[in-house]
């Protein structure tokens, strides 16, 4: 049996994300972090964790990167989309217009705001501590609407009134599935490649670093500096790379940058969704 | 009077931010996101706009990046630091050992889940829309216990067990002012600037923009890459540089980046905090 570690509680997003990978007889295992599914990876409890990584509207999940960057011996080995839209959802036999109380994680609650505004006007907004908590709240009777993964409804017997409900349509999410540190998935030709740098104090290390990438023609598809949490105003940066660590360009680009970057910790090589 | 607008409702972190820039006769105006504090400001509703615009632990605060990209017409005049710590509240002659349910924002939950993991151990966590109305919760008996900052006691009436209260001791906020586009604030030798990059979109254009800054020994004290919401894999640099925009190095550089980036939003030049 194969267990995979993914941001609960049951019917999250990525609950959903981690059943489009293809793993034969999985065992999926909520816990309450992106940190926990990897520490759960790295201590052996799970053969995997699923973690969001990149919204197309908000950008990087920094808690994912920051545990990404802080756990030694995981390795990511694939990824996944999703197309981030809600649905909401009531008790059966409940009228939308009557309903008053409307539950979802404030997170959420920002990206249907509009939708809310229009189709339930006088709602009052109740704050969930996830999107699938604020289906239990509908089915326990403390909220009358829950807008969530259109899953959760299923898990708590409750009736979708509408589905594909985002105030930005183009809001989509990006998984990633993270395994043991071993051999790396094959090339395909569209791959991605992800390493965490650490540069020397100065002005232009960082330039300098990158430099190696573009020098051999090798496209980053993102950059972000995070506070490393060890002393106050030292970053590390999160450099995605357009290609395979066995791509020549790329082996030979990383190969300089070792030797400039104060240290480079490799993430994985995978093929793009 | 002097109008400025900040993420409300009263008794938030941003509030506390917003009284301490020296600002005589002041009336601050509570808004409900970075995006309308900033569109207050350009509809001349209001004179400034206080936005937390970085953490020390989470990094980057994308609202009000992405509000700033998108605002015609305003500028950073300032900024000031606010070390993270919250306060512990109940109402008067209520024992934390006998309150049960603890509301305050889930993102602040995260920040104070150790120290309520070793004081208030059988505390419920009760979601609340923000910290100010997890203290007005506790005001009306919908909770026992707030976690707020501890301005927010004071405007709720509440008793306050513990101040200082944060998983991590070093987590500061940076905010800053927003005004109207104008003069700039003159150079005090210790500054910062901040430009918003687009980049032609081939491999090593970024790196040949930020090339200017390292020749010239201006130095990127952060970097990220952000989603620009109008095409999907299309993004926007954020970049903050040590110095002022009058320094002859970095009026050089941006000059210099001007002819090789696609587009250059200049988001001001102020005194570091």
């Amino acid at each position: 049996m194969t267990r995979i570690a993914y941001l609960g509680p049951a019917g999250t997003f990525t609950e959903q994300a981690a059943r489009q990978f293809p793993v034969d007889g999985a065992e999926y295992v909520p816990v309450d972090s992106p940190a926990s599914a990897l520490a759960a990876l790295a201590g052996g409890e799970v053969d995997y964790a699923v973690c969001a990584i990149e919204n197309s509207v908000d950008g990087a999940v920094t808690a994912t990167a920051d545990a990404l960057a802080a756990t030694p011996g995981v390795q990511i080995m694939g990824e996944t989309e999703l197309a981030i839209a809600f649905a909401v959802m009531t008790q059966p036999g409940v009228a939308l217009s009557r309903a008053t109380r409307l539950a979802t994680h404030p997170v959420a609650f920002q990206q249907v705001k509009q939708w809310v505004g229009v189709h339930a006007p006088d709602a009052q907004f109740v704050p969930a501590a996830s999107n699938a908590a604020a289906a239990q709240m509908v089915a326990d009777g403390q909220a009358d609407i829950a807008v969530a993964p259109e899953r959760a409804a299923e898990l708590f017997g409750l009736t979708v009134h509408a589905t594909g409900v985002a105030d930005s349509e183009t809001a989509r999410t990006r998984f990633v599935l993270v395994g043991k540190q071993g051999a790396l998935p094959a090339p395909t030709g569209a791959d991605r490649t992800a390493v965490v740098l650490r540069t020397p104090n100065e002005p232009g290390a960082l330039v300098g670093v990158l430099k190696e990438f573009a020098a051999r023609g090798v496209d980053m598809s993102r950059i972000e500096s995070r506070p490393t949490r060890e002393e106050p105003n030292t970053y590390q940066f999160f450099v995605d790379l357009v290609g395979h660590a066995q791509d020549p360009d790329v082996a030979d680009a990383l190969r300089a940058v070792e030797d400039k970057a104060s240290s480079v910790l490799f993430l994985g090589s995978w093929a793009r969704a």
